[in-house]
């Protein structure tokens, strides 16, 4: 194999152009097995893997810096510097991370998960280089669906600027995770058509050199447009149109859901697809499809990730113009929505946790400040296992710290729906739920909470001397808890759901003060600046105690779940075994 | 007085070009006289006068909507919008807000005063018309500033595929708040220099039809263009060229100092420049030069706002290349700055507490996730009686839950410049200091406090009984509650300055339980999320009654400090006799 005499970049330098074709065959193969193996993202990497031999052929990493944004096309980057056992080896499948990350090797600049920095970063370390007076090309690499983000235009409109060496590889796979939205996009299909030669050019109106290269699969063709711009004195755009999913049929052919795959997704025995089952995306897109056939102003919003929401084409055709894909542009999302409601449509807009995160400042001013009725549903909001570029803890302090804000947390169904209804037809406040990230529990029973009375937590079993307040996800483990304390410590506690992430029901806590010596909180995100602290807060000039329960303030990074659960005492029997130390100290 | 006749926008389509321009004249003038006396934004409102009189003179508000980007040039539109009286009655400049409001007027469609959100509303304004099956005109009026932010891009590239009416009047007048800075404005120039005509044409890449009016400071040939775009069935920019300051010679010439002015500002009479008094501006500045002289690799970065931290043009000169204005674009400055830390340069990077929260998922992502050694400046953090739009109480919630970030809350010149030290010579950790919000205060004594030792409040005097702990300007607060309690309840208080708003110094507070009964926390912020609900919940587990103060999750809108301060009990008095009904109920 090719590959065998490849361990560095500079391995590269000694191959032909047709070893090197050899060497992306090779590649493909270990990437697609791998994939296939542990998941993971399958059609960028595939798209990617002549680029990336192309690049590490004519620039000189480390001493060049190559930075990837979002970085889930860097398989072939890792192959290439240091790190093909983790895609020879089976074994070492899971040492390294999906995505580039600066402690695993010296050629990855930064850990990134996020779309839409590398253009920024890129601009920063090209000053750096210029400040401190070094030599070097800095390369940053970035898909055609991340330059959607507000954050790689405010790269772009900077590094145009610069005045130096930055070469800005745009990596036009005609495809975003899902398809594209957006007047950009006309604009790249139009320089594809035109072999780059359209009148009409996004980069170049910013001030670019631009090349364009038709085959982004092609390594000679590639190699020899890098060539021409290495060591350029001034902004570079290089616009390569590749095929996403490259190789793999099937993948070229299904290139959304081929994006990221689950394990075993090519295998021929693989499961047959059961029968589909009610979870809270089935619940969520039949609420959906009812109200915008019963309202033609039924909005529904994404921001790139539908397949998170299990939004499949079949829904987003069956709600066609009710529809709109801002594309990777959390920010506009969130102020188109607010508008949206302004006007007196009822939209939904649809955010995964991590991704809420892109958009603080348009949730307090477009949408907050404005009291826009919109309906915003977090989606995997939880503490989880996941790379530390995709933790889903930071939801509640970031959005239930707003005023105006109503942030609601169900723990079945009936309660999910009753809040979508709530949501979809009031028009006070905007109002924000955080999807349970756990299997769907029906209880049967409608409930007919009226979620207009704010604030209002519910008591499911009234006890004494301790009270569990469960939230969201976090309900059932109150409920094991609930069992444990009272199995352990013969303590009839009580148990609560408080629904509203963003107040304090005053009233119950005040008539827990009677019976009851200890509150606990047990949330599924950060401690900090989140739901336990305002009780906490709350209760600070009574002698009633308080005991948080959630996360730690940190990055964990892929620590599996049940360790951090462990970390954070959030089991039953830690628990439990925290409250009878408490009640000590009380009887002390 | 052509005004006299015009009450709302239909009345202007009763008068001549030639009244019109009298009108302007005259609208001119009562903008000029009440700026002059109660300060706001001077330069945009008067280029923006004739463009306002021929948008409602073509347009029919408030069916055809008018969404003003950041709306500090909405004066003339509340004029002619049924608000003149806040012009021509003194005793009723007050009475309407500097930016648009919906309480005010059916003619302001959201509350704004952050930029580059107006096209993002327009779109779903225009979505919601579409979605209802209704009629008219919907407009966004942006300025060329508002250009560099991303939600504005967002908002572009989403609205050119609309498929519908949107008319976006793109207001050049060569400025942004200070110079701007980006490849997008080489383009404007080149646009405003072929009269529309360049090849180049950011606009019309992402798929507008454009349209250029050379000179927007002429009301028929704005009426002109604007007629030929009214009713269109798509995407429209008419790219306008004013003049910043039209009409007031010495705002023309200089419009940065002429965007926000003081009350007083154009009078003869007013008192002499007195002599530069030190203030943490200067002390700020003072500090970088001397480490940019020192490291060639110190790197200043701002975001369109360089005159709030007194950097004016001569600093800006002195620190040449060294400094960076990335425009309105803070979520690029923060990638920017941390790409710059790891690479080994020194970035220090000033931006307001307001709009800090304009870039969260860059201080998560970009930079903390990365833990690169930036030193960032939050300025005018605290409660004020600010506008809703421009409220500064929300930074320690947003940046201090954060992992990895170190938040630095100093409470004098001294600690200052050594947290200043320490930020810059580290390593380590992002570091942000809440630069004061108050009057500079030095102690004379150089601060020789090891920040690198994180967490570590000081104590500085200890009592008993009652421990305040008074964060950054809060701290003087603190010390006028000690004396308070000592002359109302003779309690000899301990007194702490925590310094560190993003840690429990677990030790101190451990201690306290000794002999301390109540802890009270001062904080010139949101108490949700905030610093003092941390304290709250470590002593959850124990008998220490816990007080927090602060402000309120509620956006006030120009609301008196003095109120505010009554309202959240931040006076010695009420926190006193708060103290003192919590030692009652513990002696119950």
């Amino acid at each position: 194999m090719i590959l065998d005499k490849v361990n560095t970049p500079e391995d590269l330098r000694n191959l032909s152009i047709d070893e090197m074709n050899t060497l992306a065959d090779e590649m493909r193969e270990l990437i697609i097995k791998k994939v296939n193996t542990t998941g993971g993202h399958m059609g960028p990497n595939l798209g990617i893997i002549e680029a990336t031999i192309a690049m590490h052929y004519v620039f000189n990493s480390p001493v060049d810096k190559i930075i990837f944004d979002v970085s889930h096309q860097c398989y072939p980057h890792k192959i290439l510097t240091g790190r093909k056992e983790g895609f020879t080896d089976p074994d070492k499948y899971l040492k390294y991370t999906g995505y580039t990350a600066p402690e695993e090797s010296e050629h990855d600049l930064f850990k990134v998960g996020h779309t839409s920095t590398s253009v920024s970063l890129a601009a920063g370390v090209a000053k750096a280089r210029d400040l401190k007076g070094e030599k070097g090309n800095v390369i940053a690499l970035i898909g055609d669906g991340s330059l959607s983000g507000g954050e790689a235009f405010e790269g772009f409109d900077n590094a145009a600027v610069l005045g130096s060496n930055i070469i800005i590889i745009v990596n036009d796979n005609d495809m975003s995770i899902a398809e594209n939205h957006g007047g950009l996009y006309s604009n790249l299909k139009e320089l594809r058509e035109t072999n780059g030669k359209s009148e009409n050019n996004f980069f170049k109106s910013l001030g670019f050199e631009y090349h364009y290269v038709a085959d982004g699969n092609n390594i000679a063709s590639l190699i020899e447009t890098l060539k021409q711009v290495k060591d350029t004195n001034h902004p570079v755009v290089v616009h390569i149109h590749t095929l996403k999913g490259h190789g793999l049929k099937v993948a070229e052919e299904n290139k959304e859901m081929f994006h990221w795959i689950m394990p075993g997704t090519l295998d021929e025995n693989k499961p047959a697809l059961s029968v589909p089952v009610e979870d809270y995306n089935s619940v969520t897109k039949e609420f959906i499809l009812n109200k915008a056939a019963q309202n033609p102003a039924t909005a529904v919003i994404v921001a790139g990730t539908p397949g998170v929401f299990g939004f499949d084409s079949t829904f987003r055709n069956k709600l066609g113009k009710q529809y709109t894909d801002v594309g990777i542009a959390e920010e506009h999302a969130v102020a188109y929505a607010s508008a949206l409601a302004k006007s007196g449509a009822k939209p939904v807009l649809s955010l995964m946790s991590s991704f809420v995160q892109r958009t603080y400042d348009q949730l307090s001013q477009d949408l907050c400040l404005n009291n826009s009725p919109v309906t915003l549903l977090v989606h995997w909001g939880g503490i989880s296992g996941a790379d530390a570029t995709h933790l889903c803890v930071f939801d509640i302090p970031l959005v239930s710290n707003i005023p105006n804000m109503v942030y609601l947390a169900p723990t079945c169904k009936e309660e999910y729906l009753a809040m979508l209804e709530y949501s979809y037809n009031q028009n006070e406040h905007p109002v924000a739920i955080r999807v349970p990230a756990i299997p769907l529990k029906s209880t049967g029973v409608k409930d007919d909470t009226d979620y207009s009375i704010l604030n209002k937590f519910k008591v499911t079993h009234s006890g004494k001397k301790v009270a569990i307040i469960g939230l969201g996800n976090f309900y059932s483990l109150g409920e094991k808890v609930r069992e444990e304390l009272k199995r352990k410590l013969g303590i009839d506690a009580t148990l609560i759901n408080p629904r509203f992430i963003t107040g304090c029901d005053e009233e119950l806590l005040n008539e827990l003060k009677k019976n009851h010596e200890i509150v606990i909180t047990l949330e599924d995100g950060l401690l900090n600046g989140g739901f336990g602290e305002k009780i906490a807060r709350f209760y600070g000039n009574s002698s009633m105690k308080v005991l948080n329960f959630g996360a730690d303030k940190e990055f964990p990074d892929r620590v599996p779940l049940n360790e951090l659960y462990q970390r954070y005492h959030l089991m039953p029997e830690l628990i439990v075994s925290d409250i009878e130390k408490c009640l000590e100290v009380t009887y002390v």
